[in-house]
């Protein structure tokens, strides 16, 4: 399971201000940290980047580059800002992961096909054309193979989807079913789709809300493993939760192929 | 995900002496304790009970049912001893849990018909007919389909079959491959035998060994979720490890179908 750094979000006023000021300093040292906390790739989340969309992402995505080789998500609904992270990271060894399209109009429309443009793989999410959560497993299959045909039909390759079935806070009020759902449609979907999917999903979604600390850091110990255990391919969390990293180290090491090593650990 | 004491073991130094003397104190407050910690269910594990088989397991049986309604699961690979301990518990609300059989010709000749006579469920262990363990995904089917053909022919019903596909140490030199085909055996159960097919896997067989604590209680904090994801009914742990349990109720809350209560946790 690859661990995907959730941390550099321009929800972080850090981020936002370094951003804003097309400070790389304030960023750089955020990734480092990620990295020397385990990350194995990092999510760019810049948001919409309403003003200067362009010459933001790319100052995020060079940046970043700079202090680091670990593949790198585009997560942003602006297509103009995709385009231009993707553009800015052209030249780097790994095409940037784009995050992601549904089957929102405006998706399919703009982001799906600078997939193809830019032979990048990308997140489909699976959420209704009103980016609405299906609860059931069966509306969640649906939508996965919709993405599928869209995929298919823009040229894609199998091996450029992966899958992202949204993990729902346990506090909505289905939250649990859906996530019942997620965790079967994850063991299912390469029997379904017919080959072996590339997974994602949020862990610290699933505490959003008002919890307290302590059961927050229990459930996602917990819910990480299970979505090992069920087949996930990579997982995006909050690299500093030291012992949620310990525990998907120790993932790895049961599950991983390869000889067993405590040097993992 | 059923979560089953595996302290009631001969092994233990107090558990012999009572059986010995067949004094129940220490055992009925090993078994409070178990409840107590969260145990829903009870192996008892005789080992093979060279001397006054009968008695003894009629007496465990007695003992453990005098103070707990939990169900329970009488793990001995002596056949007179197993009748014995059914006998001893026909008229409890649950038949015990037979622990078990498997292609052994002994076992498939001596304890695969209690489980016709006596009612009862009976796990079924993964396990070439000279008890190895078999490393690939492909041979375990095979070992679960000849199983689930002697079950048929023994005249049981599918419900009745428990499968342990048999966690080994990860220390073993192809433990962690084993394992890994154990946890895509549990995922594909149900496709392969056609039947939501009951699944148990001991916990602390993974961390046997001379490994420091804390690797083993990290290792059994990952891997409990992680079968858990895969699909796993049943968990025979143990359950004075405070974290696992943590893990495992957390787990449940996850997983089972309900609304999701922070009572649970």
């Amino acid at each position: 399971m690859q661990l995907v750094a959730d941390n550099l979000h321009v929800i972080n006023p850090v981020v936002a201000l370094a951003l804003d000021q097309y400070d790389p300093g304030p960023i750089q040292d955020l990734v480092k940290k990620c990295e020397a906390a385990g990350a194995q790739a990092i999510d760019i989340n810049s948001g919409p980047l309403t003003r200067a969309p362009e010459r933001k992402m790319a100052f995020l995505v060079e940046t970043v580059q700079e202090v680091s080789r670990l593949p790198l998500l585009l997560d942003t609904s602006n297509a103009i800002a995709m385009k231009a992270g993707l553009e800015a990271a052209k030249n780097s060894q790994n095409p940037p992961i784009i995050n992601g399209f549904s089957l929102e109009p405006k998706k399919l429309g703009m982001i799906l096909p600078l997939a193809k443009e830019y032979q990048s793989p990308i997140i489909g999410y699976l959420l209704t054309p009103n980016s609405q959560v299906p609860v059931d497993e069966a509306d969640l299959i649906s939508v996965a193979l919709e993405l599928y045909e869209k995929l298919q039909a823009a040229g894609l390759t199998d091996d450029q989807l992966i899958i992202d079935p949204v993990v729902a806070p346990v506090i909505w009020e289905n939250g649990v079913r859906h996530n019942q759902s997620v965790l079967s449609l994850i063991r299912n979907l390469p029997d379904i789709l017919g080959f072996p999917v590339t997974t994602i999903a949020g862990i610290s979604n699933l505490t959003t809300g008002n919890i307290p600390m302590e059961k927050k850091q229990l459930l996602e110990e917990a819910f990480l493993p299970v979505l090992a255990g069920a087949g996930l391919s990579m997982a995006l969390v909050n690299v500093f939760h030291t012992r949620t990293l310990q525990i998907a180290r120790a993932c790895d090491a049961l599950i991983q192929p390869g000889i067993f090593s405590w040097a993992t650990l």
